[in-house]
C-alpha cells in the first residue's frame, strides 16, 4: 500500500449510536462505557434518564461513539454487546450507524401540507431521512410527489378492500408477499395527514417488522373529539391551538407524546385562519418528530418517550 | 375665576370606555362615534369586532375617549346614550370611568402562588385594580394577606355549612344583608386556586348583581380529569404544560375563556416540576386576565370572550 | 331586467379598506365614519392608534367595509374623502379593494429557503398575494421558480454593472423606460435573502412609484455585524436565535421593523444547526410580513411600524 | 447496634454531582464512570459535550451519583479522583453534595422585582438555595427583605466611597478581613439589577475564592446601549423585548450567556408597558440561571456556557 493509498473502506472510522432500555441497577453505565472503551470506540455524546432515581425505575441510554470501521463491524459489536452486557442487564439494545439514513415511507390521503414540507426538508437535506416512497389513499397529490423523483403509490381504501389495501401497504413496507432480495428497508412510517386508520392487525405486523409510525393530529385545551376540529375550536373560542406528533398505537391518537407545540390565536380568527395556522404548527411539529426518530433520539417508556 | 384658579373637579377631562355588544348591522359605529363627537368627546382608542363580516352576526366594540368633566358626567352620559342609541340598535352598553380602579375579592383555599403573585402586582401599581379582601376557606394565609394591608376573611366551607358560607360570602362581596350605604363595591371575583366550586345558586345571584368570576386551572394537551393532574400528565408524558383563565359559569372548568398559555417540559420533569411549572404559568396566565378586565378589555360572545 | 339577471357588476358588494395616517385631533373618526356612513358602506373593521392619547401625537387608523359597487365606486370615493375629509386633517390616506390581491415581485440570490415557502404559500392561496415575478442574480434558482409557473428574470450585478443591473430592476417593477400600457402593477417588493443592497438611487425611485420593499435578516441578541452570522452566534454562545423583517431603507438593516421572531437554541447548536433553524424562523417571519402587508395591515409611524 | 438503631450518618446514602472540563481525548468517559464504579457508587444521571466531535474540542461533564456515606466522603473522594483520573485528562473538575444548598447574596440597588421574585421563590423552597444576606447600594428595600428574615446590609457607593465599598463587600461575602471560622460560605452572587458595576479588581478576588456573579439585563434586538432602554426600544418600535442572564466579567454585559427568553410586544405598547413586561421576563430568566447554577448545571466553555 503506497502512502496516497485510501484506508480500506473496513477500517474509515464511522460514528454508531447506541440505545439501551433496561430494568435500572447500578453498574450499567460503567459496564456499557467499559465495553465501548475496550473495543476502541470513544464516546462523543451521552444521555441517560432513569425513570426513578430513588431505585427500581427503568434505564435509558443513548449514546453516540466514534469508531474506525464501525460499518463493517456494527453487526458483531451487536452480537458481541448482547453476549457480554445486554444480556447480563436485561436490555432491549439498538446499534446503528450514523451514516446510513433511516428509510421512510409517507403515508397521506389529500393535504399536502405535511407531505410537501417533509418532502422539502428531505430535497436540501435538512431531514435526515432517504423519502423511499408515498403511499396515498387518493390519487391527488401524484403530481406533487413524482416533481420530487418519489415513487407515489395510490392504494384506494374502502370498508370492503381496507384488508387488501392493507396487505398492499405492508408489502410495500416490508417486502413481504415473495419478494426476493433486501426489500424495501423501510424504517418508520411518517402518517402525515393521512385520513384512515390503521388497523391493528397491520400496526401488529409493522411492530413484527420493527417498524414503527408516527402520526400527527391538532390539539386544542380543552380537547375536542369528532369532525371539523378547527370548527370547534372557534365555537370554543380557545386561544391557543395547537399540534401534537405521536407514535401510532390501537388507540387512535392516544399513542406515545413524542413532540407538541401551540400557537396563539384571537377571537379575530376564523375557522380559516386556524386552519392554515394549524397546518403551520402540523408540519412543524411532525418535521420536528421525524428527524429526531431519524436520529435515533426517541426510545419508548411505557405510555410515553424519552425524547433525548 | 382668576387665571391660577383650577379648573372645577367637574370639569376636569377624563377618561371614558365604552363597551358595546348588539346584532350586527350597518351604521352602528357612526351612529356611535357621532353620539360622542356631538358632545365633546375625542376617541382615543377603538377596538371593534364583527362575529360574522357577511351579515347576521353580533358586533363588539370598546372604545376609550378623552371628556372633560367625564367623572360627573359618566351616569348623564350613560342614560342619554341608551335613549338616543343603545335602545335603537338594542344595545348592551357600559360606560366606565378608567380612572376609576376595579376592587376585586380574591378566593383562596391554601396555594398561594396566584394569591401573591396578584398582591405583589397589587403593591407594584401594575394590576390595574383595587384588591378589597381575601376571602378563604382555610385560614392558613392569613398573615400573607394581612402583611399586605388586606382584610382576610376565612370562611370554611363544608357540604353542610356551604350554603350559610355562600350567604356570608355574598354579603361581603355585595353588601347584602341588611348594610347600608354604598356596600364593598366588589367589580369582579378572581378564584386563585380556590378548591370550593361556586354553586350555581351563588353564580347567579352575582350575575344579578354584575360581578363575573374569572378562575384559573391548569390545562393539557390532552386534557385530564380528575384529581393529581400533574401526576397525570407525568403518566401520559405530555410536552407541553399549560394554564386556562376563564370566567365561571355553572358548567365547571367550561366557562368562557380569556387567556390560555403553556410552557415546554421533557420527560426528565418530575411530578413536582410539573407543580412547579404549573405554578408559574398559572400565575402568569391568571394576573393577565385580571388586568384585561380592568381595563375593561374583555366582552362575552355567547361560551367566548372578546379580547381587545 | 328578469329576477334571474345577476346584478350588474357595478353594484355587486365589495369590501374595501381605507388607511389613514394624520396629526392627531378631535373628531376624525367621527368625520372617517360619517363620510362612509353618507354613502352606504357598512364598516365591518377598525382599528386605531393614537401614538400619543394626551395629545399632539400621530393618528393611525385601518377600516374595512362593504359597499355595493365597490370595484367601480373605489377612485371617485377616493377623490371624494380626500376633498372632502382628507384636506381637513392633513391626511395621507389610501383606498383599496380586498379583492384586488397585491402583485409582488421577489427578489433572491442563491438561497431558497425563504422564496419557497412564499411561493408555496401563493400556490395554497394563503398568502395573499399575486407572485409577479421572481429577480435573482443568479441563475440557481431559475429551476424551482419556473415549475410553479413564475417568471424568472436573471439580472447579474457586480460593481459595474449595478447602475445598469436597477435599471434593469427598475423597468421589471414599473414598467418604465418605454413600455406603454398597464405596466407590471407591482405593489410590493420582497428580499427573500436577496444578497445585494438595494441603492439609495433605486430605493428613492421605487418610492415614488409607491413600492416599498420588505427584507429578511437575522437577529441575535446582542446583535452582531458582519459575514457568518450563525458562526457568530456559536462563538458568543446565544440561547435565542430569531429573523427581523423590516421595511428597507437607505439604512441597511435599520428599516422599520414589521415583525420579529426568536427560536430557542442550546449549546449543542452547531452553526449548521443554527443556519438550519434560523432558516425556519426567517420564513416563517417573512411570510408573516407578507401577508399583512399584502391586507394592507401596516402603516408607517416615523422609523417604526403600526400593524393593525 | 439494635435493628433500630439509625445508621450512622457516615453511612448515609446520598447524591453526590461531579462537573468535569478538559480536552477532549478518548476514554474519558469510560475512566470516570470505572472511578466511580469501584467506589461503589450509582450513576443516576449524565450528561456530557464535546465541543468538537471530531476530535481537538473540549469534553463537559455532568454526573449525578447516589453513594453511601457521601457527606463524609466528599472530600477524600474529590482528592482521589484528582490524583487517579483528573491530572491524567488535565481535567478541571469539581464534587459537590446535592444536600447542601448553594448560599447566595443578593445584590441589589432600588428596582426590587427580581428581588422579590428570588425571595419568595426561595421561601417556597423552589429556587435550591439558601439566600444568605441581601446587599444594597440605597436603604429603600431594607423592610421587603427583613421581612422575610434576610440580613440586608447597606453599603452606599460613590465614585470615592467605591473601593471601601467593595472591601466591605467582600468581607461579607469571603468573611476575608479578619474573621475567624467558617465565613459566610457564599457559593455565588446574583446581581438583581444592581445599577454599580463591579470593578475588575472585586471581581478578580472573588474568582480567587471560586465565587461567580450572575447578572441579568434587558435584550432587545437590535440592542441599545445606554440609558432608558424601553424608551429606545419604544423608539426604534421592536415586536420583541427580552432579557439575558450572563455570568458577570470585566467586560459589561458581555459575559457569558446562560439564559435568554422574549416576550412579544405591539406598537400600542407604551414605555411604562414595556418595562411592566421587561419587569416580568427579567425575574423569569434570572429565577432560572440561578436555579441552574444552584443545581450545578453551568459550565464555562470560554466565553459561552454549556448549561446541562
Amino acid at each position: 500500500m503506497t502512502p496516497s493509498d485510501p484506508a480500506p473502506a473496513s477500517a474509515r472510522p464511522g460514528i454508531g449510536r447506541l440505545l439501551v432500555s433496561c430494568p435500572d441497577q447500578p453498574g450499567i453505565v460503567a459496564a456499557v462505557t467499559a465495553f465501548l472503551f475496550e473495543r476502541g470506540a470513544n464516546i462523543t455524546h451521552s444521555d441517560q434518564y432513569s425513570s426513578d432515581p430513588v431505585g427500581g425505575g427503568r434505564f435509558f441510554l443513548r449514546m453516540a461513539f466514534s469508531l474506525d470501521g464501525l460499518a463493517d463491524r456494527l453487526d458483531a459489536l451487536a452480537a458481541e454487546f448482547d453476549a457480554r452486557v445486554g444480556q447480563r442487564y436485561a436490555m432491549e439494545a439498538r446499534f446503528t450507524d450514523a451514516a446510513r439514513p433511516k428509510r421512510i415511507s409517507i403515508f397521506v390521503s389529500r393535504y399536502d401540507h405535511c407531505l410537501l414540507d417533509l418532502l422539502w426538508r428531505w430535497q436540501r437535506g435538512t431531514l435526515g431521512v432517504e423519502v423511499a416512497s408515498v403511499i396515498a389513499n387518493h390519487d391527488d397529490l401524484r403530481p406533487e410527489v413524482e416533481r420530487f423523483g418519489v415513487p407515489f403509490h395510490h392504494i384506494p381504501v374502502t370498508r370492503e378492500t381496507k384488508p387488501a389495501a392493507e396487505a398492499e401497504q405492508l408489502r410495500l413496507l416490508t417486502g413481504d408477499a415473495g419478494t426476493t432480495g433486501a426489500g424495501p428497508g423501510i424504517d418508520f412510517v411518517v402518517l402525515a395527514r393521512y385520513m384512515q386508520i390503521l388497523s391493528a392487525d397491520l400496526l401488529d405486523r409493522l411492530g413484527r417488522h420493527g417498524i414503527p409510525a408516527i402520526n400527527i393530529h391538532h390539539s386544542f385545551l380543552p380537547a375536542f373529539a369528532g369532525a371539523k376540529p378547527y370548527d370547534q375550536a372557534k365555537r370554543r373560542g380557545v386561544k391557543l391551538i395547537g399540534a401534537t406528533a405521536h407514535f401510532v398505537t390501537a388507540d387512535l391518537d392516544e399513542g406515545p407524546i413524542i413532540e407538541q407545540d401551540v400557537v396563539r390565536v384571537t377571537h379575530e380568527a376564523t375557522p380559516a385562519d386556524l386552519t392554515r395556522w394549524g397546518a403551520d404548527i402540523e408540519r412543524a411539529v411532525l418535521s420536528r418528530a421525524v428527524r429526531w426518530q431519524a436520529e435515533d433520539r426517541i426510545l419508548l417508556n411505557g405510555a410515553t418517550t424519552v425524547v433525548f
